[in-house]
């Protein structure tokens, strides 16, 4: 594949720039009667996401010999239901949090009920979206890997574990365990499931999916680290509740310059595995977990 | 088609009793962690519902000349979406019910954060399977039918249109447009997407659209007249909610009499629309809709 020529922070802001049209296209034309809910559901979409996890999967597909086009109702799925998953961990029975990118929490701007409705609209829009696109065997396979990340195995299960444990002593296996599924999961299928997608050959996929898990993973550990050393300002969230919170993260367990540590190793693994896929070329891939990894907010 | 030689009440026992195997082996095995939520959605699956939609989808397959095995992913899709709802519409931040079928809700006996994702976990669930058993054209657009009755144009409009327009002065627009959408859709899809499913000739599709529209608005009717009319132990959850919540339905617009004149003639135009289906013998779905109708819970 040839270099594209665009420094890495231009490619990004392009991708993001295509991928934020075409996902604000993907959403129903509002009447009437729907109008509080998809209101709802398009503020917190264009609340200043940095949309990761559409960027992972376009620089996979890239990766693989593919284009923004072949992956964006993918990408579009993914964004949709991570907006949801935030919507709904803000709302005052979950979180109760009031701060989001900077700007107030959907429930704050447009009440429980609507906020609670946006995201399981949200939720519904993305399934939607899957089950639209994908129409083959390989494309229903991924559609599965993405609702799976998102369900019991994934999100919900991390989610509920992470509530459940609040509090209690932190120890390695339970944090680990909340971890790979509240965020590592989502991300792991923006990088892995795109190879099933395509119907790319397993061992490929094999390799990225292991990929994906040490991004996932490494994104959890710098948000951790950014909770306790950034302020609200910087991240756009209210900052410090993790450890307010008795929650379990790394810098609790080992501190932060071990958790650092930890990240690093991803990194080098990230880059190691990506070496050992043979006849494609992931830069951007690699460029990107160096972006999420170096992120300050 | 043969008529079959069972009565009404067995042929329904039947369905049931294969349509609950069915149902509750499709849920994943829990794990310890994942044990709440699952535990919570079999709960609120097992409660004693009386599988209407399912056995509507089983009944017009029949008619189609198919049979219990070719819908019954399809059912479990329509049960489980329907579950979700009743479990997320009973929460504290929502309707705030604690009886359903007789039993204490979701939330009452797990608490809310538990019956929250108990909700989401059978939403996805429903998903899934329509991801995973949806292999052609015609089963993705009656999945793409199911999803769109769940979503702002089904089920999640109507009932944030419920919500906000109770308290204010009944009309029939506003009444019509709620109940076709927050009970409605998702009944109607139980009849004709069975159609979209087999891929069915569209004039079929097209009379069974209006089928399922009329069983739908019938049902919501009599939905009403039960809350009005019954106790609290025959109907198994708070009675009268409706009138003292100020509630849009007919009841409150057309008074008890009227109401049930318009529930019969629904019946009657679901009887003759059935006639005018040239090829195809509905009788089991007739029976379903006279059931449907004079159910007393």
């Amino acid at each position: 594949m040839k270099r594209s020529q665009l420094s890495f922070g231009d490619y990004i802001k392009n991708h993001q720039t295509n991928f934020n049209k075409f996902l604000m296209s993907s959403l129903k034309k509002k009447t009437d009667e729907q109008d509080e809910i998809i209101k709802a559901a398009r503020y917190s979409l264009s609340a200043g996401g940095k949309r990761l996890r559409p960027l992972l999967a376009i620089a996979t597909a890239e990766g693989l010999g593919k284009g923004f086009d072949d992956i964006k109702t993918f990408a579009v799925s993914l964004e949709m239901i991570h907006t949801y998953s935030l919507i709904h961990d803000d709302l005052p029975a979950m979180d109760n949090d009031v701060l989001r990118r900077g700007k107030p929490t959907c429930h704050v701007v447009f009440g429980e009920k609507v906020a609670f409705y946006a995201g399981l609209y949200l939720l519904e829009s993305a399934f939607m979206t899957l089950i639209q696109n994908a129409s083959n065997k390989n494309q229903r396979e991924a559609a599965l890997a993405i609702a799976d990340a998102a369900g019991v195995n994934g999100m919900i299960g991390g989610q509920m574990a992470d509530m459940s444990s609040t509090g209690s002593k932190p120890n390695t296996n339970a944090m680990r365990f909340i971890h790979t599924r509240k965020t590592g999961r989502l991300i792991a299928v923006s990088v892995h499931a795109v190879a099933l997608w395509f119907g790319i050959d397993k061992n490929v996929h094999k390799i990225l999916l292991k990929i994906g898990d040490k991004i996932g993973l490494a994104f959890q550990i710098v948000d951790d680290i950014l909770d306790v050393e950034q302020t609200s300002r910087v991240l756009g969230k209210t900052t410090g509740k993790d450890s307010q919170q008795g929650k379990m993260t790394y810098p609790a367990l080992f501190g932060i310059k071990e958790s650092r540590v930890r990240v690093k190793r991803l990194y080098d693994e990230v880059e190691r595995l990506l070496g050992t896929i043979e006849g494609f070329y992931f830069n951007r891939l690699f460029e990107l977990s160096g972006y999420i990894i170096n992120r300050i907010n």
